[in-house]
């Protein structure tokens, strides 16, 4: 008997991964605050509910993808949320990226009305989402995962296990932490590179080929030689997670002196105006104080 | 008929380095400051030569690989050395890694003499010195780099030319900058997964799948689980490269906070006395502030 | 006819301020979670309530200096708290140093009971509590800050009202940001100066003759000298203060580099032990670093 | 018999200390390598040499106050320098800010000519210059420094003997990186406090008033606050001295994650093209961050 899902978040990330599900057979009710964002989905067979409640209610299992923990946490607990409607017994799973905190905030909450609740923050961006390739860092219950781990297989490719509630959410930040550290170094020493009278496309040719390489420099090199801004995983909401994972190490006494410069340069890219690009657009920074371009000159090429 | 080649400094780099070139049929004489160094390659079939002068004086080609500046100057510039031995045409490569501004002198040398010069730094660290897959970064002329391109092909698999002399090392410099700031953002994501509570092996199973992935992620993860800080690349080395490229930033204006918060951390590792270990053992100073081993607790695995 | 206040919170701040309230001629009631603080007071004249609530009840002013957010908004919020308990007409006044929100969100709850509320955080630390010349940053209406005036002239010397609620908490967390970025400043300065050869002492006249001048070298220089750790203010409320200070910049997307920088060496210090110390121990993370003490050698003194 | 004594370097510091030495009675001969620099000192009694050897023959004291490292040293040594033309005898005084190893080969160098050297460099900026309280770190011989103190003693209030030759840079440039700090730890408060909506007079008054208080808040809080960046001491040398504090405390293997977080943002400043504005003009990259004035709306005032 095919699994009933409801499918809750339709930005970037989520209509994508919807879409994955309802491809490989499952049976998906989808909503979206905003409304117009279900109308692919429809035409490939899902349903679009009115309201969460009416999404959730008979549903097996829900999956919430938002952009931050305070409209996570209204849609769960807010008057007409997902706990207030969902059954006993329903599988309860969020992809955003949240605090630990709330994460098991969320899984108290969800077990007082019998429900399970996994958080299951992902990476992979927007290319991973449409080719279903994400990797899920899940925290929760091992058995719970088990159960609904065909639903994850439906979008993702790797599905690792962290523990307990609020591990999934760790893992993602400190990982996205990692991204941000990773994307300021290449930005960082290609303008150097620049700076010193390098051609931007060799230098980063070699980072690429040495033991400087990175995701990052295989995910940004292009767009940094073209000056191609266009979002993959936007500045804002790095910020957002850098903000997250910098509260999260407070709490824990980590000194993170690279995070913590990491989100000033950030911060800095957001004063700048670069919300809604890419989060390499931080490189615009550099490229202001070298003042001149880290993608070269384009009427030379 | 065989180039001749000169080969001085036979540290964890030059001798493997070295031994390549025997194995791919090059007649090759070895100089290093400390003796005894040279036993394995007399066996392979290189000569050793009783001095610098000697090594040099019927060489077509003379490849360097020291440590620092000084050291790179005294054997070029200082008595009996190098530039007063060569022969008028020969090509002189240094694969150190040193300041733009000495290549920038010893190639000015060089011409004086009749010579030429690459500044020639590698990545790859101990491992593609030894599989001879070096990355080289060249600066210099590029007639004179494809002249003696067979050399540089029997120690390694890529060879890009970044420009004029210096371009070699200020791609070093703007790489290994990248380098060290990866490698700091893989130990603090890390510690905050740790202190959160995540086991080390998972959360690095997560971001050498995820976006977060890099060589120094793959390079290092097991050295991190296993504690093993014996060294591919030194972390005394690795900060001398640091204060180059904040040296060489200084010099070009080029704001390089990453960087900065990068030298610092290394220069406290150094002062905790890990000069000699890997350069991931800056890990151990967030070991010290989370009180607890980033690499899980192996009593209990 | 003479103000009636109930004070809460007799810590090392709490306690020299309501002497100095008693011996100015006010009716003071106090009150403290633990037990036993209020002895000397009731000598002075004092009488102790037995909860929150009893001190509150015929009180014109309530007075709260205590240590963090949560205690804060549990002492006013929670049940038996001071809310509950205030008449309509009470004049509340918090000394902590919490988070704007907070200040802004209890100054609402009071409204809603009838009462005033001014955020009043204070600068000064211990030496300004005992000799009634601590500063006021105060934020809330200026009436209210008219009425209760004279019981902050009983306290200290500077009285400056900064703007709505919340605007007092704002300009504490500012404050303590440079605080806290002078005393590394001071402590870096130092660290350089002394592994260059210097003596302690001789620097120290020289930064507090020159422009490098500080509060922090008036207030540190004998300690730094000494090696005298004893507490002013101590590292750990400095270090929660520079956490609301940076969740405070994030909130208003400000770049704070310095701040965060000054985080992450707080937090070090923490993770080193050095929580019940004085803010300044954070020097010591410098004198392990250098291997040599701050205050020079006392045997050769 | 009056000191005869030769003064080197007229910029905006060097000026008004010749016309002290000239106004307490001293024998002063001038030069300075752009021309026209002279004439209000000649009509105060200065005489202008034609050239460095010519001011330094008949002097018994040569001062220099220069720009840089490499202008020092290629006037002491150099063609037809200082060294070249002093006789035995001659007390040399650099109050530039130079790099401690400079002070020392010159200290050599002077040494081999029968001369003595004091590095002496000065805080108090142009103030201090114009009305003769300026503080001096003198490193060298202490036997020295009192047969030249009445000469200091007409420029200066303070005179501070730090230790053999390079004491005074040392301390020179620990000092600097101070007050860096303090700088930018004024401005990052105040953005914070400004961005929350505080008036910043009023913020800056309770600073000053408490333990943030700072020689750079009595110096610069008049200059935030009218948007004031004439120059004090300009962003340019503050950027220099932090690059020579820099490579002084990688010398000396010393952590300065502040010193190198504040050479970041004036690295910053001066690529905004401050250079040749008050140091303090660093903060308008907060002001940019902030998209706000630091001092205020004057149309509101």
């Amino acid at each position: 008997m095919t699994l009933s899902i409801a499918f809750i978040g339709l930005g970037t990330m989520g209509s994508p991964m919807a879409a994955n599900l309802v491809r490989k057979g499952f049976s998906v009710a989808v909503w979206n605050r905003t409304p117009g964002k279900a109308e692919d989905l429809k035409e490939l067979g899902a349903t679009e509910a009115g309201s969460p409640a009416e999404a959730v209610r008979e549903a097996d299992v829900v999956i919430t993808m938002l952009s931050n923990d305070d409209v996570v946490r209204e849609l769960y607990r807010g008057e007409g949320g997902i706990l207030s409607a969902a059954r006993p017994g329903t599988a309860l799973i969020d992809n955003s990226t949240i605090s630990p905190a709330l994460a098991r905030e969320l899984a108290a909450a969800a077990a007082g009305e019998g429900c399970g609740f996994l958080d299951a923050p992902v990476t992979g961006s927007k290319p991973g989402a449409v080719s279903g390739t994400l990797v899920f860092m899940v925290g929760g219950e091992a058995e719970l995962l088990e159960r609904v781990r065909p639903v994850l297989d439906a979008m993702g490719t790797k599905i690792v296990h962290l523990g307990p509630s609020g591990s999934g959410s760790v893992a993602k930040l400190g990982h996205n932490a990692i991204v941000a550290i990773n994307n300021l170094g290449l930005a960082e020493g290609l303008s150097v590179a620049v700076s010193g009278g390098l051609q931007p496309a060799k230098f980063l040719e070699v980072v690429r080929a040495g033991s400087a390489g990175s995701k990052a420099a295989e995910l940004k090199s292009d767009k940094l030689l073209q000056g191609d801004y266009s979002v993959q995983f936007s500045l804002a909401l790095m910020l957002k997670d850098l903000r997250l994972a910098s509260a999260l190490s407070d709490g824990l006494n980590v000194p993170t002196p690279m995070l913590e410069a990491a989100k000033s340069l950030f911060q800095a890219g957001s004063a700048a105006g670069y919300d809604q690009e890419d989060l390499i657009a931080v490189a615009k920074l550099y490229e202001q104080w070298i003042g001149q371009s880290l993608g070269g000159t384009p009427d030379k090429g």
